[in-house]
């Protein structure tokens, strides 16, 4: 399938020069014997990698194999705990709050998202707020979880602060993506994964290595202008909330970021807003922590809690046929379901494998020699 | 306080002729003696009017008493039950799906956000889903009730469609908003309340009676091009989603306003998408209905299902003394806490009074004159 350039805020562009294709299970033994070389444990490694590779698999490569470099700095760093006592701190029926001792995220949230899971079979929903995290890879993985469970998945997690909020030059929240997930029955299910700034920060970073300018509402310089300098970040700019400036409702882009930073950070205990770890370990934490590491929000819902699941599904199913229906500007271009074009990359790549760029096998081979792994 | 022109989709504009001003107590008897009339018990006909009092108060004028009159000529159509049996047809301890009987939701909705707190006072969280309703006035509203019980409230609805799909140039969708509201200790609560378009209509409806282009990437003419015509909508236009266009993350507003309308419509057995039944009573609904009515989706958590009320509410006053401290491009012009205005509009009415336009008196007077009831 042809994917519409920049629909996804990270599928992989075309003009990346890629070196290598690889197939879903190399690419897999291979993440694993990283992990277990950092002290992971067996399920541990097989969870984290199981993670990283789903998202290779969807098309995310900015969320893949590609971050596992920067993993193991930050464990280097000791700011990720390999072996981490992941546990639950406060909880009732269908609430709880999980310590994730600074363990990988990759880890922490399929733990969390198996209780709400629990939760909500034995009452109807299940509810998450989890602290003293690391970057969780994507949303859709564990919002997924739940679906495979005819339940209805909700994960978000906040992040490094490059956003500024509306009337700001400050850089205040992260990206925090939020995603929903809702089985469908002929269909795959419809998932929302969405950054709530109006690009991610992967797609900046396409852009500064292409060397080529960004649309205006991406980014703002440090005193508070629109720019189309990809390199704007790194001279004191922004990212911009969904919805780019006041008058296009980037109050709302703001409003559902801090919803998102408020669940998975204030409520749980962890880092919020300007005050959130950064993910590169060339940068330290702030030195005034309001919390423990970084938050994550995890739900499920059973369906059957609402109405029976074949009904529920029927509908999906009509609701997914109609919106593929709908009038189009251009006959070459239907509308497209949330989740659509990750599901056709998944079909794609099992088939074909993963392609790899020149940097990314670089990066992993070197991990390989440091660890005396087989490269790549 | 000064407003930030448009900052809140609906607030109302400095350029209207305001021809009266009127009190809080004087508004409401008003109100309830049109639901007495239309035939609500005396519990609904408070309750109702309680909802779009406190819309006018909070300074969203298009959600107030504004639509009281529409709210008659639904009921004229037999398209609102005044005397609905709203009753529960599906639950589990958390979950429960509500049948509104066709009622005002204005007095479903809060039904059911009742239910969805005392299931909250029980286990820690409730969820309802709710089909066969009608407008429920501002989200906020339900949502409040929540926190008013030191919960987190969440509150989204679906509406008529007017907004088309990213790639599309067909309405499938209405401006669905979502509300998110989260207590705090010594500041008001933070409420996040937003149509998940990028202009909700009753921001387009003040342009078009001020006569003035709206900005683009509100609104596309019928062939799917951005236009700057407020009548576009009349014309076969479309409302757009939050994001604008794709490049802006169209898609994400279009993922936000699906979620709300699956959660709201698909889940609880309402009519979604384009089959949702119009607001105004001169469009006949859909004679090919997948649901009934229109849906909402309400819930509640309890905040010391999580940690414990004292410490969550000092950090979300940290949180919200940290933004409003954040640095911004103007000295005049501080970051804006989601709800902090409508907040202070309440606080300025309260003293001062509601505003009511010309042509609000004037549909409120007909609507006194048709009943036997003293004009405002």
């Amino acid at each position: 399938m042809e994917y519409p350039i920049g629909y996804h805020y990270n599928f992989c562009p075309k003009f990346y020069l890629l070196n290598m294709t690889i197939t879903e299970p190399e690419l897999r033994v291979f993440t694993q014997n990283i992990f277990l070389a950092i002290g992971c444990n067996d399920e541990h490694a097989r969870l984290a990698a199981d993670v990283l590779i789903r998202s290779d698999m969807r098309g995310i490569d900015s969320h893949g194999v590609a971050r596992l470099s920067g993993y193991v700095r930050l464990w280097d760093k000791k700011r990720i705990n390999s072996k981490p006592n992941i546990k639950i701190v406060h909880q009732t029926p269908t609430t709880a709050t999980v310590d994730g001792d600074a363990g990988l995220g990759l880890v922490v949230a399929p733990f969390a998202m198996q209780i709400a899971i629990e939760k909500a079979d034995k009452y109807g929903s299940g509810w998450v707020a989890v602290r003293n995290s690391n970057h969780f890879g994507i949303s859709a993985y564990h919002a997924l979880m739940a679906v495979e469970q005819q339940m209805i998945g909700f994960a978000m997690t906040n992040a490094s602060p490059l956003v500024a909020p509306t009337f700001s030059n400050e850089r205040m929240l992260g990206t925090n993506p939020m995603c929903y997930a809702f089985p469908a029955g002929k269909y795959p299910p419809v998932v929302v994964d969405m950054a709530t700034s109006a690009a991610a920060n992967g797609k900046l970073e396409i852009a500064q290595r292409a060397g080529k300018p960004v649309p205006e509402g991406w980014i703002q310089d440090e005193h508070g202008n629109f720019t189309t300098d990809p390199h704007a970040l790194k001279k004191g700019g922004s990212l911009l909330p969904l919805g780019s400036d006041k008058e296009h409702g980037s109050h709302k882009g703001f409003g559902l970021s801090a919803t998102v930073d408020i669940l998975s950070a204030v409520l749980s205990g962890a880092n919020y807003g300007p005050w959130v770890p950064p993910f590169v370990s060339f940068l330290d934490p702030p030195n005034d922590p309001v919390g423990l590491g970084i938050g994550h929000f995890l739900g499920a819902m059973r369906v059957d809690g609402f109405r029976p699941v074949e009904e529920f599904k029927n509908h999906m199913d009509n609701w997914i046929g109609r919106f593929k229906a709908a009038k189009t500007m251009n006959a070459g271009q239907s509308v497209i379901i949330p989740g659509e074009p990750e599901m056709e990359a998944e079909a794609d790549r099992l088939k074909n494998g993963i392609p790899l760029v020149d940097a990314v096998v670089k990066d992993l081979n070197e991990l390989a020699n440091r660890f005396g792994i087989g490269k790549l």
